[in-house]
């Protein structure tokens, strides 16, 4: 057999493996930039002969995993979503964070991210955005680079110290700009995340931005989730960004369960009346 | 073999059922009360043995489309829920309606909804709720009746002649008030919606509120979802709910590239500068 480039993140199933694994491989041949694919398509991103591809297809489409689009091509099907949102790391999360964004976004009008650790990336659970506001890189669903947005830097310099570590060892470089990034700066940048309790982010790519992010955590006290507000460069209200930044990120905490004195940054005294 | 009473909405497969079926019947089994489950819970739930429910559960953990959560019990995964972020009916519709909801939020910080036709029912698939906003009874991701909702007689109104028929064929009641409804009436419910080209719904309970909901149209000029605003009975911006909702769901018509007659409500002349 032929092999393509790996296009579906490294996840093409071997030859013989079991039915499930095929059949969640084509649910996740769909990306950003594949979000209908004909049934020749699927075949061909999937490594899968095209009879076995209509046969799994078939069977996602009657379970409403998959559905058509009006051109007849494939594409995730909404009874999928409606599962999905009954991820608790996903929908559980943005539920109780969803009124805690809005605040925030009444506040600068710009974006506010919410996002958690997966693999070795942030996922992008929720972002409200203003119709006139900046580009961001990132839909809802995506994955951002730990190392170089303000949600990745406050999730890995939470993370635990293995995997901090196993972080750190890999190559690393600032996209879209293409900038390399040294482990010890990096590892200077974590160490100030934990002392400042917020991320303080500037990008000149693709546009000048700022991008402040803190801590979200839970129920035992541990970091779950990053909230984040990003602005241009030399937005008016950035002087208020990062202590309504705080305010809502702790806010957020104590309506997740955290205990109080988990939720307040490190280094910082309780508030006092 | 026992047969527990049917608790998956009638999706338990039969013995025998493609495995597919099965491991997509363990992933359906959860819902907005069975948000976590044990292997025994999973099996009892889908009838499955616990050996095979052991065996598919598994796969399932290692492809991410479950996990497990503190106490170790099976939770959907957030894998899943990043594939299914590409379900265009869902997300895709809801990443171009999401700004358009902003403004009507900003204008009454209450209540927004978005939703769209599945089955019999309505799914909510978005929902900006300000955190002093009263009670409403739905969830993101959660189901709504088409026939004692704005959001559901706006789809209703609009779905295909046949779809109506059969739905107005069933014994009707409002929910949760137990009050039966006629399906003339209901016909003449969904005439009037039709007219005024949005739909008014004044409930007592859970408490008195109102709901204006007004159908939002795609590229083909067909009703793809409804949008719509929830406030309290007697709320003081309730006169300018509906032109400040028609105006939104026909911008966002215009966003998903509605012809523009198509997105103007039914019997309105366009408007003149």
């Amino acid at each position: 057999m032929t092999n393509p480039p790996s296009v579906s993140r490294g996840r093409r199933p071997a030859q013989g493996a079991p039915v499930i694994d095929r059949a969640f491989a084509l649910l996740t041949a769909f990306n950003e930039t594949r979000r209908a694919m004909t049934l020749a398509e699927l075949s061909r991103v999937t490594d899968t002969p095209p009879s076995t591809t209509l046969r799994l297809a078939r069977r996602l489409l009657h379970l409403g995993a998959l559905e058509r689009d009006a051109d007849g091509r494939f594409v995730v099907g909404l009874r999928l979503w409606e599962v999905a949102s009954l991820a608790p790391r996903a929908h559980g999360l943005r539920t109780v964070a969803l009124p805690f964004m809005e605040d925030l976004y009444e506040a600068t009008h710009q974006h506010v991210l919410f996002a958690v650790l997966d693999g070795m990336e942030a996922l992008l659970v929720e972002r409200l955005s203003a119709r006139e506001a900046i580009d961001v890189l990132y839909r809802v669903g995506g994955r951002l680079p730990l190392h170089s947005t303000g949600v990745g830097l406050v999730l890995l310099a939470h993370a635990a110290p293995d995997f901090q570590e196993a972080y750190l060892a890999q190559p690393l470089v600032h996209e879209p700009e293409g900038v390399p990034l040294s482990s010890a700066a990096l590892r200077r940048a974590l160490a100030e995340v934990r002392r400042n309790g917020i991320a303080v982010v500037n990008r000149q790519e693709p546009r000048p931005l700022l991008a402040a992010a803190a801590p979200v955590r839970g129920a035992d006290g541990d970091v779950v989730a990053a909230l984040s507000v990003v602005v241009p460069a030399g937005h008016t209200e950035s002087r208020f960004i990062s202590p309504a930044l705080r305010a809502t990120a702790r806010a957020l905490s104590r309506g997740l369960g955290a205990p109080v004195s988990a939720a307040l940054p490190p280094g910082r005294f309780p508030d006092r009346p």
